[in-house]
């Protein structure tokens, strides 16, 4: 029997009409010897009454929750005082009732799933799935998928899959790896991006490239990181870093208009590396809320207060009137991000008490025109170092953000720009300069000289990072096309001819034979996607993920394997596993 | 400086403009002091011309093949002497040329790439994906791509990603493993299917499927097999077989109309694994020509040739007439497939020359009749048990299809079902049953009092496969929703209850939670593209395959890894790699 269709497409069409609907029992109840369920489908749920005398009332009365069932009836319209608008006015008064299936007691309530214990939900993630909360995150990201597909097909890219068993790639992360049987011994990588291969389509000719790529990073996982994850990767060729901005605009905005009808208003803001830091203590700050950090250096040079008299940078934020312990909680969060501390002040009149005020009595009025911190407002510093300032102060103003809920008021999605990255840091730790995007990223035309000389931190990278809500969501660069400045980049981080041909030999063996000007960037597609679902976990826009030790908890994976098969691999175990 | 358009997207509208144009060098020629050259993208190539006294002359005199050139200039029409239709009509005389980037000498010409050894095309395959054939083929792939993306989601599919990172599915064939870094001692599987999560999908009630997945099998690798491939995978909640190969038609169809721009007549023709097998000696039949066997068994029942008088089946095959040569090879065809032997005979006039002429005196006349043979015209036999009569009969039929060419005169494509495959077979060599799809197949429901009993290798199954050209391009089932039939199918293909929790609890704990009847199908996507793409190896669709070893020659995976790498997995060589 074909159903009518799915429960949330009923229609004024289907009104006074006979329907048949197949679903899930949400709820049952007995009422004056009448039955009522609620039958649920991915569209939605729709009340049904079974009658006494109804010759469906037998087979009804059979139904559990979560049972499977087919309903035939009448689809009409709740007595009017029952009516509360919506799905809710509508009813099915049953005249044959089908169990396709039974189902055992869930192990918990579905529609209290979001208090139940993650683990217990990762292994019944087959009922977790049930909820709406789940599908609709799910609807979201199959419909995200179909919006990219669409835009980036009309806009002649091409889709083409890059190897799953490769080698090796220079992502800094730790390979996953997968022993050969027909070469014992030897190992394929799982891909931690397609860097390389899409570099070599470019170098291919194949101009526009797309692919919802699967990729691998066996790293010590943190809260919301999954050993695999997706990405949105993409690469044309013959343009600057404004055609692929540009570009991007346009398939971000037909994304959020297809996927949750929401307009985003083009071009989407451009900041640079050094502005954001600045101004938000963040290589992709929030921009939902204002609060930008104040730089008051110059107010505090050589002053009394000695901490601040001679630092690099004294930044500012301004705060509403806090309590002694937020504050001692923000300054943990300070510290935390490489503040040696964090100073305040509170507004008094025309004045300051608490904290540094006996350092500030001649420069008040200055710090209030400044900052425009009103009558009982909070002050809140971190100075030193530039980056390390700004840094914990971007920290502190996340927290006053979550503390004081200061995105309210502004808009529900707000993406943005972050460029010209430096194309190197400087690693204190071992002394060394490394890349900051990826060795591939070509730098500023007008930088190249510094390569080399004490100036190479002040080279700037073409690179890119899409920011929305504070989350970086994608992330690229022009690409490095010739030969040399590829060879400087390797030199400038220390890799000797030797480790690079050894590392990606046959990429730079590709580059001689007319690699065209070329460019591109990654999204991170289950991050995009928490954030439009208004997810908290990116566990919540994946149907199947492992928890935070790497483990799926539903099928039981990883797990033991005999020792035959690690034979056949040429491998042994170091010591027998348990 | 921005293109004008790819090459092969300039129109009428650019004719006697000025136009600038990126690409490679195709091939330059010297010629009366001008300078002769094809630039080509992806889209076209166009001829260049550039003239001695011209400002782009010195430029455009380092040109060589294989460079990436910017080309300003006048786009016009060639004199109408030299016009023979086309593109090849119209020429750009360059005003500018820009050298983009240089090029080594490529170690083989790219349009005799065909010809070229195939391992020098996959070291060098980002010079191999240049070739126009290679471009044509993953674009053919792309389209089809966004074709299904397309249908899907208008169909109501939701797009999943199922985990890469998994446990061993029984899907028969050996798993690639992972080696978990946290879990020290313990494996992932990659999936050789998502199988058991399609269908956990649809237990937690997502309706509708798809996904274009990549899957793993870990075999000693055939001429056309790859360890990693794509499949398209589909599954369908609340549905019947009917259901399922109604909406797969119309995808089809779908599919062939945007990328090939040609219409498949629906519905597709519907076979029975029988039928197809008895008819065609195949259950994947080529279905562009005819050339039935035909069942002559009744004929020679009992007659004077003994070897076909108690045969369960004599078949034959109608071929043209074949010499002593050609009919050795189809015997030793048919010998490779199961036959003892392939006796044929000669129409001579009424009567049979050659072979076993001696034999067949007496029913010359019936043979003639029931089989059309044309005088000359040779009839080809295989007798013995009927599955190896008809298969041996069944692979010379295609040697005939290769040898005279017979789909010259059919349709490009032909599309069938083949359905009621047996639910069990046999295992001679094992002396047990198993599955003839895999164990999540529903019986036939008229069938399921046969389980356990002498006529259970007569239970049919509700299983189908895709036949396009003669491939299995797709195969499916209705599956198992209920969990004592699951349990009557995993007894009997002899899996004890503790040997199925073991390798799949999990999903039959999920089985019993509310299972809605269900059913789906996975398409083989790289087989399907060779087809529609006209190639002859599926290595020809895939951007970077692995060679019959399962190396990528261009990257050198797999490669050996460093001690302490696998020491940090808790895994050692067995013995010292060289």
């Amino acid at each position: 029997m074909k159903r009518t269709s799915l429960i949330g497409q009923l229609s004024e069409k289907n009104l006074n009409q006979s329907v048949t609907l197949q679903g899930w029992v949400n709820r049952r109840r007995d009422l004056g010897g009448l039955i009522f369920l609620e039958l649920r489908d991915r569209s939605g749920v729709v009340q049904v009454q079974v009658e006494p005398d109804s010759a469906a009332f037998a087979e009804a009365d059979k139904l559990r929750p979560e049972y499977v069932a087919e309903i035939e009836g009448h689809y009409q319209q709740r007595p009017e005082a029952q009516r509360k608008g919506g799905a809710a006015d509508y009813e099915v008064i049953a005249s044959r009732v089908k169990v396709l299936n039974t189902a055992k007691t869930p192990p918990f309530e579905l529609d209290k799933g979001a208090e139940v214990a993650e683990d217990i939900r990762l292994k019944y993630r087959y009922l977790d799935l049930r909820r709406h909360e789940m599908q609709k995150n799910l609807m979201v990201r199959s419909k995200a998928v179909a919006a990219i597909t669409e835009f980036l097909d009309a806009e002649g890219f091409i889709q083409v899959e890059t190897p799953m068993l490769t080698k090796s790639t220079p992502e800094g992360a730790r390979d996953f790896l997968v022993p050969s049987r027909l070469n014992a011994g030897e190992f394929y990588a799982l891909p931690q991006s397609p860097q390389l291969f899409k570099q070599l389509l470019m170098i291919a000719g194949y101009d526009r490239y797309y692919q919802l790529a699967r990729c691998f990073r066996d790293e010590d996982l943190r809260a919301d990181r999954q050993p695999d994850f997706t990405q949105l990767d993409m690469e044309m060729s013959f343009v600057e870093q404004d055609d692929v901005l540009e570009l991007q605009e346009r398939l971000m905005a037909h994304v959020f208009k297809r996927v949750l009808n929401i307009e985003l208003a083009l071009p989407f803001p451009r900041m640079s590396y050094f502005d954001a830091m600045n101004d938000y203590g963040s290589d992709k700050p929030d921009l939902r809320f204002g609060s930008k950090l104040i730089d008051v250096t110059e107010l505090f040079k050589g002053g009394e207060f000695k901490a601040f008299a001679s630092a690099q940078a004294v930044k500012v934020l301004v705060a509403p009137e806090l309590t002694r312990k937020q504050i001692d909680e923000l300054e943990r969060i300070a510290k935390q991000n490489g503040a040696g501390g964090l100073a305040w002040l509170k507004r008094d009149g025309e004045s300051f008490t608490g904290g540094i005020s006996k350092f500030v009595g001649a420069i008040a009025p200055q710090l209030i025109e400044q900052t425009g911190v009103e009558h009982g407002g909070t002050l809140l510093f971190a100075a030193g170092e530039w980056k390390k300032a700004v840094s914990a102060l971007g920290a502190v103003r996340l927290s006053l953000r979550d503390l004081f809920d200061l995105t309210a008021s502004g808009p529900q999605f707000h993406v943005s720009w972050v460029t010209d990255f430096p194309q190197l840091e400087y690693d204190e730790e071992s002394g060394a300069w490394t890349y900051m995007h990826h060795p591939f990223t070509a730098p500023h035309p007008d930088d190249i000289a510094k390569f080399g000389t004490e100036q190479q931190g002040e080279i700037r990278a073409q690179a890119y990072d899409l920011v929305l809500n504070g989350y970086e969501v994608g992330g690229g660069s022009i690409r490095i096309h010739s030969p040399e400045i590829q060879t400087k980049m390797f030199a400038a981080i220390g890799f000797s001819e030797a480790q690079a041909r050894e590392k990606f030999g046959f990429f730079m063996d590709a580059l001689e034979y007319g690699t065209p000007p070329h460019g591109g960037i990654a999204w991170g597609f289950d991050r995009l996607i928490m954030v439009m679902s208004g997810a908290n976990s990116i566990r919540e826009v994946i149907a199947f993920p492992k928890n935070n030790r790497g483990s799926d908890l539903m099928a039981l994976a990883p797990s033991p394997v005999e020792e035959k098969q690690l034979a056949e691999l040429g491998l042994a175990l170091l010591s027998p596993a348990e």
